[in-house]
């Protein structure tokens, strides 16, 4: 974007990194978590495996930052309008472009609601997406170290977004004033989530809608 | 239950069927599903493999009978009221045993379905449910034929108790007359199976009744 900016150490830096984590969430993707080495990825990424260890740590913070970014692009090709509402400077570290864009507050909490959610089903629904995101998730299920460190880094952040939307949401009137968002968040993006990863029905817009529909007003009949 | 009834080839055959089914749901827990092989299972039951391979055609459908029957232990163990209300004669076929226990109709669907929705926390906080079921999961999420073949034979059945359930309450004025029951069950369940999934926060009695209090009330404020 400024490439006058950057010297040609930084740049071949960012192509390096970009080919990383296009080598490991490719692997991850078709050979699953545990298969996928350092080794392999830098033999993917047409990089020596030391630049790969001068830079992370681990597997698993290659893949954690890997995400980060897939998460970003998906989230910006998926919905633009939905981006750069954090209002941060910079973008240079990877772990804070996760956390970049919010959930838009137009004052209406339902369309703000339908806008994410649609955005989140995009997201789901992309291929680029799929295979490593489903990998990850099946290898933090039955690896609770692993497991936990996604969640604290890709998904807590996620849900905090919701988390502020739905107490502005409070403040304004929107939400029972007895509701507790964390717990508020959960009906909204659980029902996505259990059916992406079980596979149980498509995962539309449409559903996404219900879901928020159902969920603000309530299954039991308003008298 | 009926000694008498049973020949003694009868009592031993349930015998090796029950070793079978630790057995598989023991190793799927400690090795994973893809590590898990009929041989291995026949030994570990000491049985031979030609007794399976009798019984079942292939590991997968081991497994799913196995986690029927546990499904259907498990549910009794953690709430026996909620148990036999189906009132299905026999229950030989193991195939009939997760459909066997419905939901209860006492009039009170939050009550219903905070009850039905504690025993599922508590089959999901067993220990012996724990290391068998996270790994199917995970296999399924990965696996998308063996996915569908879970999801169909094993979670459809419970869904339907929830369709069922739902809809008698629509019927009787306690449900939005509008609302889909097929979807509005995932209001329900997927924030318990999300949490549980992926390690987030405590699964308890009190998210469950929870969940069923804002899904039922909706988070938005009734005026």
């Amino acid at each position: 974007m400024a490439p006058h900016k950057a010297p040609d150490s930084s740049r071949r830096s960012d192509r390096s990194r970009r080919a990383i984590y296009d080598a490991a969430l490719a692997l991850v993707g078709e050979s699953g978590y545990r298969r996928t080495t350092i080794e392999g990825i830098a033999a993917r990424a047409g990089v020596g495996k030391q630049t790969i260890y001068r830079w992370w740590p681990s597997k698993a913070a290659v893949l954690m930052e890997a995400f980060l970014d897939l998460a970003a692009r998906a989230a910006e090709e998926a919905a633009p309008q939905t981006g750069g509402t954090g209002g941060q400077a910079g973008g240079a570290d990877p772990q804070a472009d996760g956390a970049e864009y919010g959930i838009p507050d137009t004052g209406d909490l339902a369309a703000d609601l339908k806008l994410v959610l649609r955005a989140t089903v995009d997201e789901l629904n992309d291929p680029l997406m799929e295979a490593p995101t489903r990998a990850l998730t099946a290898e933090g299920i039955v690896d609770a170290k692993l497991g936990a460190e996604f969640v604290e880094k890709l998904l807590d952040p996620q849900l905090a977004l919701y988390v502020t939307r739905l107490r502005a949401a409070q403040e304004a009137g929107q939400l029972r004033p007895d509701a507790d968002p964390r717990i508020a968040l959960e009906l909204l993006i659980a029902p996505l989530t259990h059916r992406w990863l079980l596979r149980t029905l498509p995962l539309t817009h449409a559903y996404a809608d219900t879901i928020v529909d159902y969920a603000l007003g309530g299954l039991a009949p308003r008298s």
